[in-house]
Parts: structure tokens; C-alpha cells; sequence
């Protein structure tokens, strides 16, 4: 037994080299274009594998019903009820001390764990922009009916913690908007500062965009959306028998997320100055 | 506007084909050996997923510690926190009316949905097994040091929130035995009823026992780490970079995963006839 630790940890040192590194950094010197960049890439594959958990499950309707549930003091659905929940726990827990982390619910419980000293990285106005209410409607009106299949299965309680998995992850993509738009600033601020002085959004979402990027990151997804929901077996390769589209990851990116992510980043420019 | 909804749910109705079905069941008869197996592959891919995105961070130890937060008439770590109330969410959102999931906690709160009709596939007797404070063991003490990095990035309760999809995961998978052991008893009962009513544990356990199928399993999960862990490229497939280390992915499956739904089985059909 006593052998099997110490393997375990033999392990793990030596297989250190190629982990992701921490996301919250110590220092606010940490962020970076390129490290922004990498994180967009990694945050990804959580999308896309939240996606395709949410498709193990059909629509649920009933999760969305308002008076599906009867919960005593609350009104709302069982989405309702697991969203406002767990992100209370989520709260208390500390996850929104967090510069990165963004929740749906306005009014939260205080953090009962000690102060973390996550870097400081943005502009204080960042705290200011939060676009969850947006993101939901987004999500349940327009995206997620394109992935998931009528009909009903009863698991409704598991179907709100998937909703909820993508929710957090969409909204930590789009909000990274934030960093990316703090890396880029801090790179070239003689081309930012005159644009947000004269409030120019136009010339300001023109200089935030990158075409040829942004074409690669939905190829990206669609590709990704391949390789994780393809079905894997020892045999032979499954091919184009996937959990997901990955013509509609792709979309999901190209019609919302990537938009979204560059309104935040252009919200964030605007009050940079103040 | 108007016509991207129904875009969508046109979309929806083609794509439908390629979706997985609900894994509850409407009735008892649904269940098969095949759809056994079929459901356990597919849940595969649910724990790599869950094990790749628990990666992201390292250990974070404080969210471990029994004294680290502060909870008023509440004593233990802040995994015990975020475990406890999100799973008496989830059970008044009905989870645990579904019989393919045990929660890990041993008193919860009743569901507030009305009644959903699960298949009542199982013996009644299947309600007595709960093995989950052994699973919970073995993931903190034996699995996760094998797949995360040593250090700290203050992120406890996405760690914790992470460590419970994972515990969720593989406890489904583990009690999933029991599903396993009924289709398999319906299949030839007259191979294990006497075995049973003489409490033949090696016997049973042998009967049980397909090493074939074992051995393609713990290669299977290998391929799928590879797959589904690698960094996806549009220019050129980065091989050998993984998020989780294959072979680690293979292991728990043969080190304890497999074994425990054995046991799992086992439990089950000790009492089958009672």
C-alpha cells in the first residue's frame, strides 16, 4: 500500500511537464496575448465536452417549466432551482473572488473561505460587466434546441446540472473577453486610447478583430467536435457518426460566442480610461 | 427571427437520428445485456471527460482540509460542502428517483417534482447497495494523485465542483453492476440460481468474469484518453501531448472501476432471490 503512494506520487511528479497550467495567476504579469490565447483554445474542449454531455439527455422540457416543481418560497423552474442554488454554494465556495468567473444570479452569498489573492490583472470597471442575462436567453432560445433531441427521459435534475455546465462555460469564454481585451490594450495602447476616448465602437470592434483568427477558431471547433464526439472503438475508426454536429459547434462559435466575446471586449475598452 | 427558430427545430428533427437515446427507461423490458454494455461504453466517455476537465486544476489541497472554510453548523471540507448541498439539490430536482443513480450522501432532502416513472428493472433489493463512501475513498486516496498536478491556483470550488462530476460519474458506472447483473441473470438464470441460494461468491464472481471483455475495456478507455486528451490542431496532430496521461486512464479502469462494478454485481445477485 505504503508502495503505491509513493508510485502515485512518483507519478505525478513526473508527469508534471504536460499538465495545463493554473488558469489564476499570482502575478498580474501573467496574462498575455498569447497566454489569453491558449486559454481560449483549452476552454474549448470544456465547451465542446459540455456540449456533448448535455446531448446524452433529450430536451427535458419540464426542467423549464415555471410551475414544473413546487418549491416552497421560490419561483421559478427546476433549472431555476439548481442554477440559484448551486451557484450560492459555488459563492460561498469562493468561486467569484475569481477576476474570471461570472455568475447568472445578482445577488450571491459572501465567500466563507479565506481571501485568495488572485491577480489583478484588469481594469477595476472590469467587475462592472457581466452579460450572463444575455447568455442564458441566448443558450435556451437559440442554442440549445439545435443540439439536443426532443423528448423526455425524466432526468431533469441532471439535465439543469448539464445546462448549468455549459452555462459556466460559455460564460467564462465570453467574459474572458475582459483579459483579452486588457492583454491587447496593454500591448499597443497608443492605438486603443484615442479610439476609446472618442468612444469610436466602430473603429474599436475594427481593431479587436481578426478575421483570418477568427476563422481558424471555428474550424478548430468543428474539428474538435469531431474528435471528441466521435465514437471511439478498438476495431475501426466510426466516422461520421458524431454525439454532436460539429457543423453546429462551429455554428454555436461563429453566430454567438465569438461575437459576444468581442461586444465584452469592446464593453471592457470603453471603460478602460474611466 | 422567427425563421431561425424554425430553422432550428427543423434541424433538430433531422439530426435526431444520430443522438443517443435516454438511458431511462419507460419500461422494464428496455434493458438488455447489449443496452447494458452499450450504456457503459458510452458512459466512458462521460468519466474521461470529467478526469480531463478535473486536470485543468491541481491538487488544491485547502479544498480538502477540514478546518480551511468556516461554515456555520457545519463541520468539514470544502468538498464536503459543495458535495452535501449540491447533491440535496439534486435530489430535490428527483436524481435519486431514477434507480441508476446513488447519491453519496446517506440522508437527503425528498424530491419536490412530481413522481417520473423509472423502470423498474431492478430487484427491490438493488436499493440496499451503496458503495459509494468506498468509491469516495479510493478516488481521493488512490485515484486522484495518479492524474493531477501538485500546487494551488485558488480555484477549491471548481475543484470541488469538478471532484463531484467525476464521484457522480464513476458511481454511476460502478452501480451500474447492478443493471449488468439483472440482464445478465434474465439471460440464464439457471446458471445462477443455484450459485446464489449457496452463496457462491468465487463461483458467482467467475461466472461474472470475462476477461476478454475486461481486457478490451481497459484498452478501449486507453484510446479513448489519447483521443479525446490530445491538443486538436487544424495544422498538424500533436501526438503524445496529453491533458491526462493514458495509461493512468486505463488504470483506474482496471485498478478499481472494473473490479467494483464486479462487486457491485456480486451484492446484486447475493440478493437477487431474496
Amino acid at each position: 500500500m505504503m508502495k503505491l503512494r509513493f508510485m502515485a506520487v512518483v507519478v505525478m511528479l513526473l508527469s508534471c511537464t504536460e499538465r495545463h497550467k493554473s488558469t489564476a495567476k499570482g502575478s498580474e504579469n501573467e496574462y498575455t496575448v498569447e497566454s489569453v490565447r491558449a486559454s481560449l483554445i483549452r476552454q474549448e474542449d470544456t465547451i465542446i465536452f459540455s456540449v456533448i454531455e448535455r446531448a446524452r439527455f433529450p430536451l427535458n422540457s419540464p426542467t423549464y417549466h415555471q410551475h414544473y416543481a413546487s418549491i416552497p418560497h421560490f419561483s421559478g423552474s427546476l433549472l431555476d432551482v439548481v442554477l440559484d442554488y448551486t451557484e450560492a454554494i459555488q459563492a460561498k465556495s469562493g468561486r467569484y473572488i475569481n477576476p474570471e468567473e461570472n455568475p447568472y444570479k445578482g445577488i450571491l452569498p459572501p465567500s466563507i473561505v479565506p481571501h485568495y489573492n488572485f491577480s489583478q490583472f484588469l481594469h477595476t470597471a472590469a467587475s462592472s460587466i457581466n452579460t450572463n442575462k444575455n447568455i442564458r436567453k441566448v443558450y435556451f432560445h437559440e442554442m440549445l434546441p439545435l443540439f439536443v433531441a426532443f423528448g423526455d427521459d425524466g432526468n431533469y435534475a441532471q439535465t439543469a446540472a448539464s445546462d448549468l455546465s455549459i452555462l459556466q462555460a460559455i460564460s467564462r469564454r465570453i467574459h474572458y473577453g475582459k483579459f483579452v481585451a486588457e492583454a491587447k490594450f496593454r500591448e499597443s495602447p497608443r492605438d486603443y486610447e484615442p479610439l476609446i476616448r472618442a468612444k469610436d465602437r466602430k473603429a474599436l470592434l475594427k481593431l479587436l478583430t481578426s478575421k483570418n483568427v477568427e476563422e481558424i477558431v471555428v474550424k478548430r471547433v468543428e474539428k474538435k467536435a469531431m474528435v471528441f464526439g466521435q465514437e471511439v472503438s478498438l476495431d475501426h475508426d466510426v466516422k461520421g457518426n458524431y454525439k454532436v454536429d460539429p457543423a453546429i459547434v462551429s455554428r454555436l462559435y461563429k453566430k454567438w460566442i465569438i461575437p459576444m466575446t468581442k461586444n465584452v471586449e469592446l464593453e471592457y475598452l470603453l471603460r478602460r480610461l474611466d
